[in-house]
C-alpha cells in the first residue's frame, strides 16, 4: 500500500489548495474473466461525470473500467523517462507472475484471480488475488499504474522528504505525474506462518524529477529467530550489493514506519521500507528494486513452507486473529495511503486487499507473563536487530 | 464513541494551536477487582511524566489510575453548574446499572466485569465489559468523566457548529471544561441479533457554556420491518414527548453520521444522533437524555430476545462477520473520537470496545442478486424512513 503514500500526500496537499476533492481512483477492478495474455492495448473513450478537477487529472471514481484482456503494456507517452517507465512496469509484471506462480505451487490448491482494468487517461492495473486456499487465507499481488496532472503547490509542498518535485516548471504550469507500482499482502491460515507484505514502487513528474520507494515486511505472530535470521538475512544480502549504507538505513525505517503509537508496537518484525530514492543512477535503483522484488520469493515461500502444517491450538489461532486485528488498526487507522484512498474515491478492493479475511478484539487482552505470546509482544515494543 | 467526539474536536485544534501533542486520557481501565459498590471518595497524587500541556489540562497517557472502589461521584467541584455535572453523572450511573442488569437477563449466563478508574484531576469512569456470553459476543457500557483547561483559541475555533464555547472569558485566560458520558456498543453472536450502539453526554465550559449530545443506533446484518419499526417507534415516541422536531431531526443526523463514504453505504440503519443542543432550559434537555437512555432497554432487548436462537447457516454468519467488518472500518476510519483517542493517547481497551470481537474481509464479495444480503445493502445505500 505504501505505492500510493507518495501520490496520496501530493494529492492531499492538492485538494487542501483547491478545496475541492480530489479523488484517485485506482485502476483495479473485479472482471469475471481470468485472464493472463497480454494482447489488448485499449484506450478508453467514455466521459464521466466527475469535479473538473478530477477531469483534468484524470482521477476519479469512475474513471477506470474492467477489460477483457491485459495490455502489452499499460504505460502511455507522457513528456518523461518512457524508457525507466516501461522497465519498471515490465519488472512488476515479471515480478508479479514469478511470485503468484511461487505461491500459488506452495498453496497446493488455491488459484490468483486477476483483475484487468484500464483508466481512460491512460495506465490501468492488474490484481491478483488468491482467496481461501489450502496455505493461504489470502493472498494479493496488485500491479498499479497511475498517471495525472496537478499544480505546482501541491507539489511543491510536497518537498519536506527532501525532494523538489516540481523543480523547472513555469508558474501556472500543471505537473503531470506517473506512478507505477507492486504491492502485495499475504496472509497464511496456519498461526506459525507469518504474514507478509511488499511494495516497490517508481515515480516521476514533468519536472524531471524520479524517485523510487518500496519495501518488504514480515509480521508473524509468533517468534522464531531462525525465520526472522533468514528473512532479514536475505534483504541485507540484497541490499549489501547494491550499498552497506541499505539494510541498516531501511531496516529502521521499516521498523519506524510499520508502527503503531496507540499500541506502543510494531505491526510485525519488520524488514526494509525506503523511499525518496533518488541519490544515484536510476538504473542503479532499479536494479535494487528488481532484488528487492526477486527476494520475496526466497525470503518469504521457506519460512510458510517450514510452518504450514504446523499443529496449533483454537487459542494459538486467536492469538493469531488478534495481531491481525493490529494489522487492521495500522492499515486503517495510520498507513497514510490507505485513509487517503478510502477517503478520496479509491478502489477499495484493491487498497482494502490487505486486510486479513478475519480479525478478532478481545477487550482488555493481557499476554500471560513467560508465554510465547508474551515473548514475540517484547519485540514488538522494542525493536531487535536479526543480522 | 460520541461522548469523545466533541472533546477531541476541540483538542485537536489546541494541539494544533500549540503545535505539541495534547492527550486525552480515559479514566478507565482494568482492575482485577469487580466491585460495584460506591463507598470510597478518592484524591489521587502521583505526579506524571507528561508534557506541560498535559499537565496544564490534566489529561495525559499516564494520568490515570485504577481504583478498587467505586467513589460515590466523580465530579469534583469547578466552577459552573455542578448541580447538572451531578445530575447527569448520577442519570448516567443509574442508566448503566439498569442497562446491564437488562442485559445480564437477556444472556442468562454472562456477567459485566467493572473497571473504575480515576484521573489526578478529576473526574475518572467505570467500564463494564460483558465478554462471550451465552447471546453476546461482547458488551460494554463505559461511563466516563473527564476535566481539563485549555486556551480559549480552542475553544473559538470549535465554534462552527454554532456554539460560542468561549463567551464571557478574558483574553489569554484557560478555560476548563468538563464531559460526562455513558457510551455503550452490544454485538449479539445470532446473525439476526442486530448490534447496538448508543452514547448520551453533557459538556461545559467555565464560560457558561454547555451543551448536550447523544443518540442510539441499531446495526442489524439482515432487514427485518418489524424490529426497525419497534426500534425506531421506540425512540420516535421518546423524542415526540420533547419535541414533534426531535426524531426527524435526529434520525436524518443519525444517517449522516454513521455513513461509510468509500463504500456508499450507512453503517446501519440509524436511529437517533444530536448534538450542541443548547436551545432551551438545561433541564428539559437532562429529561430527554433521560428518555433516551431509558428507551435503550425497551428499543434493543425486546429484537435480541426475539432473534437470540433464530436458526442460522455458516454462511449467514460470515455475512453478519462481514457486516462486522464494515463496523470495523467506520470505527477507525470515520469515527472522529476514536481516531483522535488512538492518536492522543486515550485509554485504548475503552476506546477499541467498540468493536467487535471478530470481523471479516473477503476480496471483492458481492451480494447475490435477489438475497436478504442485497435487501438490507439496498437499505444501507439508501435510508429509509420506518415510522
Amino acid at each position: 500500500m505504501q505505492l500510493y503514500v507518495l501520490v496520496f500526500l501530493t494529492l492531499a496537499v492538492l485538494s487542501e489548495a483547491l478545496k475541492t476533492p480530489v479523488s484517485l481512483s485506482f485502476p483495479v477492478r473485479n472482471s469475471s474473466a481470468a485472464l493472463r495474455s497480454s494482447t489488448l492495448l485499449l484506450a478508453g473513450g467514455a466521459t464521466t461525470d466527475v469535479s473538473s478537477e478530477q477531469a483534468k487529472s484524470g482521477l476519479g471514481w469512475d474513471s477506470h473500467k474492467a477489460i477483457d484482456a491485459i495490455p502489452e503494456s499499460l504505460v502511455n507517452a507522457i513528456e518523461g523517462n518512457e524508457s525507466m517507465r516501461r522497465k519498471f512496469e515490465a519488472l512488476c509484471r515479471n515480478a508479479q507472475n514469478n511470485i503468484c506462480k511461487a505461491i500459488e505451487e506452495l498453496d497446493g490448491e488455491g488459484t490468483f484471480r486477476s483483475d484487468a482494468w484500464v483508466r481512460e487517461s491512460g495506465g490501468g492495473g492488474i490484481s491478483r488475488v488468491l482467496s481461501n486456499g489450502k496455505v493461504f487465507e489470502k493472498a494479493g499481488v496488485n500491479l498499479s499504474v497511475v498517471y495525472g496532472t496537478m499544480p505546482q503547490e501541491a507539489l511543491k509542498a510536497a518537498t519536506e522528504r527532501g525532494v523538489d518535485r516540481a523543480k523547472g516548471m513555469q508558474p501556472g504550469e500543471r505537473v503531470p505525474f506517473f506512478a507505477c507500482g507492486l504491492s502485495s499482502v499475504m496472509h497464511p491460515k496456519n498461526p506459525f506462518a507469518p504474514t507478509m507484505h511488499f511494495n516497490y514502487r517508481y515515480f516521476e513528474t514533468d519536472g524531471g524529477v524520479w524517485w523510487f520507494g518500496g519495501g518488504t515486511d514480515i509480521t508473524p505472530s509468533y517468534l522464531n529467530v531462525d525465520d526472522m535470521k533468514h528473512f532479514h538475512g536475505t534483504y541485507k544480502k540484497a541490499c549489501d550489493k547494491h550499498d552497506a549504507e541499505f539494510y541498516p538505513k531501511f531496516k529502521k525505517w521499516a521498523d519506524d514506519y510499520f508502527r503503531i503509537p496507540h499500541r506502543g508496537e510494531t505491526r510485525g518484525l519488520g524488514g526494509i521500507f525506503f523511499d525518496d530514492m533518488n541519490d544515484r543512477d536510476p538504473e542503479k535503483l532499479l536494479a535494487f528494486a528488481a532484488d528487492g522484488l526477486a527476494s520475496v520469493v526466497p525470503a518469504y515461500v521457506p519460512i510458510v513452507a517450514k510452518h504450514k502444517d504446523d499443529p496449533f491450538t483454537p487459542k494459538q489461532k486467536e492469538w493469531q486473529l488478534m495481531r491481525r486485528g493490529r494489522y487492521v488498526e495500522f492499515n486503517l487507522v495510520y498507513d497514510r495511503g490507505t485513509i487517503f484512498g478510502l477517503k478520496t474515491g479509491g478502489r477499495i478492493e484493491s487498497i482494502l486487499m490487505s486486510l486479513p479475511e478475519t480479525a478478532r478484539w478481545e477487550y482488555d487482552h493481557r499476554v500471560e507473563a513467560g508465554s510465547p505470546e508474551e515473548e514475540i509482544t517484547k519485540v514488538f515494543q522494542q525493536a531487535r536487530e536479526w543480522v
